[in-house]
């Protein structure tokens, strides 16, 4: 597949259309990489060494940015990720921005989706940035097989709260912006044995700007994808993935079925008491799920 | 109802426990007002300021502050929220900080039902603080009468970025810590009619640092409130509220479903298939539903 046929199979999954069956039997050898960070930390920039190093490994690599713009108002191919357009020439690379679009969270619908089709493309490494408040964090780490988080020397107090949330998901630590800090507070890399059955969280300290740190970020991802393999971790977080997007999908078929039953004249009318106080949301919840469910499903 | 009574009832609600129908029956009269923006722009300290204008105008307060902070790591009461602490000696004030949980998005699914609470609890003014990346734009809208989006002079470009999803749900932009910024770039705060039927989104120019701009922001909220009753906007906007938060409840209630269909071994063979890609997540979604749904339920 080119890389242009590619780019109109992503632009329909991200449409809601399904990917074929015989490309889901194709995939599982891409290797998932979630990059995730709050804004400003340089995430893009990274990504866009991160994509060099590869390509000089002989790997080929792609990318699914997604980006919080809201689509409305601006679209996603938007600042930073332009950086990355100097590999549009190279077919080795592909890389794709999702708006998030009235989704409330890290991910798309669609990004699971769009994972296999770059898997089954024979893309050697998939990387899925997000940007990660604290908020969203469990998403990347549903769908990817190493989570390196983002950061950087200084950030604010709140970022600094969300940090905590970030720390649980990720197996890579990234530092990003060292080029920022004094001489003498570099250099602190921890980077795990290439045989330990127990991984120990490295810390890399790392600029996009200069290229510092960044063999020792691909020698982190590579020595965690060994330790994915000997303690049998890959296949746990493959069972995981799949779990969270059959999760996933079954919930926007139910909210398609919420949304159908609210049209019902019958429904309006419920809304309208909520609003005017005259009828409980529960109650309401309870009279709705009759319509959606069938008498027999409800709980109770 | 005392604070200490509120707390505790807050508490169970965080829980998941219904609010009690007598109570919801009470609310409606309480002005609802989202605070959001991105992390560091000092959301806290300017409500902190919100708070002292409204007592001196004798009105009470409640505040709802959504917090990213993990519970594993962290808790929900620290940081910047510490600065409200001058008001725990005040009965007029309640000030609450929600852990989000593994909920993805702005708002807890308790939210709605704390609001009520407070309302119901006869506060003047309800005031839910966000921290808004962009992605949970929606969410505070949903349950707001009055949406103030904060934002500073001096912002990274992914933020820059984010602003316009921001821009979409603000009733009132705020560009606070002013004090940062060169004199003669201030006081250029435009503040709409107070009998117009159409609403101009004003800015305000703010220092909570120095309390600049708070006078306005006041006024700018009062007449906004004006302009919801005069054009019959608030009403739309509860029926909105409403309709958000039935949809809320429907989802967790069939998010619940779904959880306790895949604790069966039938659909843990399906996962464990899905993983091994012998399946199709979408085919395992068809075989799911009908476990969930009963198989006159399946959308096809």
């Amino acid at each position: 597949m080119t890389n242009k046929e590619l780019t109109k199979l992503v632009t329909r999954l991200e449409a809601g259309e399904p990917l074929a069956a015989e490309f889901y039997a194709r995939t599982g050898t891409a290797r998932i990489l979630g990059i995730t960070g709050p804004p400003g930390v340089g995430k893009s920039s990274l990504i866009d060494r991160l994509i060099g190093e590869f390509r000089r490994q002989g790997r080929t690599v792609s990318v699914i940015a997604i980006d919080p713009t809201s689509p409305i108002s601006g679209g996603a191919l938007l600042g930073d990720r332009l950086r990355m357009q100097r590999h549009s020439e190279d077919d080795g690379v592909f890389i794709r921005s999702l708006a998030t679009r009235h989704h409330q969270g890290g991910l798309t619908d669609a990004t699971p989706q769009i994972i296999h089709a770059l898997d089954a493309a024979g893309f050697n490494i998939v990387i899925v940035e997000t940007v990660g408040t604290g908020q969203d964090e469990v998403e990347v780490a549903e769908v990817a097989d190493t989570v390196a988080v983002i950061l950087m020397p200084e950030l604010g107090d709140e970022i600094q709260r969300a940090k905590s949330g970030l720390m649980e998901i990720a197996d890579i630590l990234v530092i990003n912006k060292v080029d920022l800090m004094n001489a003498g507070t570099t250099g602190r890399d921890t980077i795990p044995s290439a045989e330990g059955k127990q991984w120990e969280r490295p810390t890399i300290h790392a600029s996009a700007k200069t290229g510092d740190g960044l063999a020792s970020f691909c020698g982190a991802i590579e020595a965690h994808h060994g330790y994915l393999v000997r303690s049998g971790e890959l296949a746990r977080r493959r069972e995981r993935a799949a779990r969270a997007e059959v999760i996933r999908l079954l919930q926007s078929r139910m909210t398609a079925s919420i949304l159908r039953v609210l049209e019902i004249p019958r429904a309006q009318n419920i809304l309208t008491d909520v609003a005017q106080r005259k009828l409980d949301p529960y109650d309401a919840v309870e009279q709705l799920s009759r319509e959606i469910f069938g008498s027999q499903n409800r709980s109770s």
